[in-house]
């Protein structure tokens, strides 16, 4: 079902139901590629397409969102194909909403590497400078990983780029700091990152082309930094807000700023957790509110051959599968677990055979939607 | 359209049509899992699927005959699995008829790689010696790519594990030689082929199980050791021929070959070519009277970037390709050409996205099958 939206009202937040026993919500977010149901799930497909699978496979598993790469797809194929397509959807061919982010994640992991990794350096830079990162008050200069030609993002250029791309929603240019930093610099790189919400506005206002501009929340794991940082970009006229940047180094961490923050956001507008999206987190942080998440777990997990159950995860090439010919979940009506066992797939792991990856990620990608819905439902009933 | 086959004519090749411009046919061969309608191309799923796409997209793409390699099977997941699962056709969701190879093939490859190095090498073997191959008058003797473990096929154990497979056709045991070859060992090798052809049908005969039994043609590009082959073994009570064997460095070779052989085989039984699928080499067979091909090339192209089209192939990498926003192959109604652009799938192929690879199979495919049922009418109308 797709509610009109008003040229006026290309973006809109409608509440649905508010928990009384939690921060918990259900919304709609209005597009103007039609709607989100949330909580939702957010696939990450970074460089236009949810890896191992189409575009019309992810929309027919119902994924109402999802999450493209600025940075990627600005390096390969460039904005101006995308542009000469008519746009992301049309290049990609997907007819639901999407989401491009600033490119400032990478600004993270080019500096830092993966999350993961940097946690265990204890924020030490990659030493392999490959892709060189210079950060001004302008905006960060980059080089490309694939020819190692220099691309510049600003909040201007972000701006222009995700314009270009042409997603529902798009995201202001950020810096991402990890999780150890010096305080003198995370407070430096915060004011910054307002200053730099405040010009990709001023951009985004130049030309809607109906998009709705999420700001991301900084401050890291410091509960001030956290405050300063909502109370600024609250204060504009963003249509979201994404909470970004290192909340934790563990779960109970991450529980802990959230739930300090979330009093401090509007309700009347959605929220992004940027980036987490494993299922321990979700069952933490669906009941503060959060509306949308974005995770390449679940499909980089599928890849893994770990498929996701209600009992748990199912590995795959644990020996005692080689003669389960049940399905991976019985009663999922994806189509991985309609058609085949955990015995051909398993076959199909240990043989390296590209099908499975895709066949697992059907899977995990279709858990996730209905996981979600089953978070709405539960919200609804009164049980979340 | 599913003709019903009786318990005791299991398999048989109905000839709908035969040319009079050449040798080209069209028939059907009827199966326990259905219809073959011929001239057929067989998609290759060496591990019990095709390349990057799973079995129920393979059906319906209309592929109405699959290859599996038995000495694959036999190495992972091993027999006694496929077994519990209740055969190859249900361990891999397939409805449609199956053919299993004897393993023979891998004698071949293991001592010598693959056909182009061989003509390469001029028959140099292969020096990584991995996997020992020592072949004797009761079998070969191999080891495990896998584990090293010992495996040892012979006529009896070739015919054992395809009947545990339980695909539809199965190929008696054989040794294939490489284009370079001393007559001395030819002929050899030969005789004890023929032997081994004996054997498997005696091997076979012991337990039918609906099964059609294959012979393979050898002799290598040696007419009257070819002719031998023909004489030898369409003599015996086999379901059908493959044509196996060097048959020439080229296609010119390759043709003379076949059109020397044709006369030689039966008109009531169906005509295998082991392991050729090209377009040229199919402009040239098909009017010989061969009724199917197996080939891995069409999906092999595929993953490296090689759409078939009518015009030819179309290289997704060639620079022009960036900004063609039309379909691979106008007016084919493929899901990849029915969805995508050419500058979409370039642009998944320069960003090394799996997706692409099934994309491209999927389309590579589909033209193999309308090729094939463009030959067939062709051959109806009096064209071939």
């Amino acid at each position: 079902m797709q509610v009109a939206v008003g040229k006026d009202k290309h973006f809109r937040f409608e509440l649905i139901h508010q928990s009384r026993k939690s921060r918990a919500r259900v919304g709609r977010i209005h597009t103007p590629h039609g709607i989100i149901d949330t909580p939702s799930f957010v696939a990450v497909g970074t460089n236009g397409t949810v890896k191992t699978l189409d575009s019309r496979t992810v929309q027919d598993l119902g994924v109402q969102l999802m999450f493209c790469n600025t940075y990627h797809l600005l390096v390969q194929p460039g904005t101006e194909i995308i542009q000469n397509a008519g746009g992301l959807h049309k290049f990609m061919k997907r007819d639901l909403p999407l989401i491009t982010d600033s490119g400032g994640f990478q600004v993270f992991s080019l500096k830092y590497g993966g999350v993961a990794a940097e946690l265990k350096s204890k924020g030490a830079k990659k030493t392999s400078g490959g892709c060189v990162v210079k950060v001004t008050e302008d905006g960060v200069a980059f080089r490309s990983y694939r020819d190692g030609h220099k691309i510049f993002l600003s909040p201007e250029t972000s701006i222009q780029a995700q314009k270009a791309l042409g997603a529902d929603i798009i995201v202001a240019f950020d810096e991402l700091l990890p999780y150890h930093i010096d305080k003198r610099y995370q407070q430096l790189s915060l004011d910054r990152t307002h200053r730099w919400a405040q010009r990709s506005l001023e951009e985004h206002k130049k030309n809607v082309k109906q998009q709705a501009l999420y700001a991301v929340i900084h401050g890291g794991v410091d509960c001030d930094m956290r405050k300063q940082s909502c109370d600024f970009l609250t204060k504009h006229d963003f249509d979201g807000f994404g909470i970004g940047g290192s909340v934790g180094k563990n779960r109970q961490e991450m529980h802990e700023m959230l739930s300090f923050m979330a009093p401090m956001l509007p309700g009347d507008k959605p929220r992004h957790l940027l980036g987490i999206g494993d299922l321990p987190s979700l069952e933490l942080c669906v009941p503060l509110g959060i509306d949308t998440f974005d995770s390449a777990h679940p499909t980089k997990a599928a890849r893994h051959g770990l498929f996701f159950t209600k009992n748990g995860g199912l590995r795959i090439l644990k020996s005692g599968n080689c003669n389960n010919f049940g399905s991976v979940q019985p009663g999922c009506v994806c189509h991985t677990c309609k058609h085949y066992s955990v015995a051909y797939l398993q076959h199909l792991f240990k043989a390296n055979e590209p099908t499975v990856q895709a066949l697992a990620t059907i899977h995990n990608v279709h858990f996730m939607v209905q996981l979600m819905a089953e978070y709405r439902r539960r919200i609804l009933a009164g049980d979340v």
